[in-house]
């Protein structure tokens, strides 16, 4: 009986300690895990189009946002929040002038996608339990690799970020029909 | 005798005509058939992306290249000429400044994809005998409500204006990794 006490005990424990840690590091083996993404989602490339932009300044780039099925599916509905299981993709190239394009049309007026920058590759990820301290969402940049490329710290600037898109559930890319 | 006679060569003459016809017109009906594109390819916003652009001057447009699977494998392949039953998609939207964004870098700087414009869907597609007299590619551009919306005249120089791409076999846009 005393032993099935302290067993009750320690599982009760464990569960405490897990319950809480959850949020922020989403493992139950006691080890701190990383609060964002260590991991390039698989296939990304496969996925649908979302919609593309242009950043001017120091980032100078053409970016496509990509998402997988689930995103697609609550983006072309209008869900919000997005559900778990959604992941939105965003890659970037550097924004060059072509030259081929532009003797066709006469005129520089042609910009296409480049190579491929060091923050080429973001990611959203939606897992309301495992991400909860950052709306849901986890975040990840990677390079060419597939390595994370950005230390924490700059990685905690990414969620207050996009507080001025809550109402959108903190996502920012608008679906382009 | 004489009814197989004529009947053989109406058949013949026939054949002839359809041969002659098919480079420019592609059917058999005897009705000149439009040498461009008459219906939307169907699905293509669920096709994979191959890259993005923006184009300045009177377009002013930002727009992004996708492929149905046939094309995007050919592309990811290197395969030239494109195979047969290769779509290429270009959707264009009009290139909007983005307040929302340029208020959290603190600059002016993001521009996103705003409504879409005339020119706004445009396909090649591959069929090497029915479009056998432009490379093998047939054009098209349609409005939003899949409607085809140049005239013909101006289709007519699509296939001139590929010419200077003539070894990626005429198709401008290069796959984005």
């Amino acid at each position: 009986m005393k032993r099935i006490g302290f067993l009750l005990l320690a599982v009760t424990t464990l569960a405490g300690v897990v319950a809480f840690m959850a949020p922020a590091f989403g493992r139950a083996d006691g080890e701190a895990a990383p609060i964002f993404l260590t991991k390039v989602p698989p296939g990304y490339r496969d996925w649908k189009l979302v919609s593309v932009a242009h950043e001017e300044g120091e980032l100078n780039d053409i970016r496509a946002i990509l998402g997988n099925d689930i995103a697609i599916k609550a983006y072309r509905a209008g869900q919000l929040p997005f559900p778990d299981g959604a992941v939105i993709a965003r890659i970037a190239w550097k924004y060059v002038p072509s030259e081929e394009n532009d003797k066709v049309f006469g005129r520089r007026q042609s910009f296409v996608a480049g190579a491929t920058p060091t923050w080429g590759l973001q990611f959203m990820v939606k897992d309301s339990k495992k991400y909860a301290a950052t709306g849901g969402w986890g975040f990840g940049q990677f390079d060419q690799d597939g390595k994370p490329n950005l230390p924490e710290a700059v990685f905690k600037k990414c969620f207050p970020c996009h507080q001025p898109v809550k109402d959108r559930d903190f996502v920012f890319t608008r679906y382009s029909p």
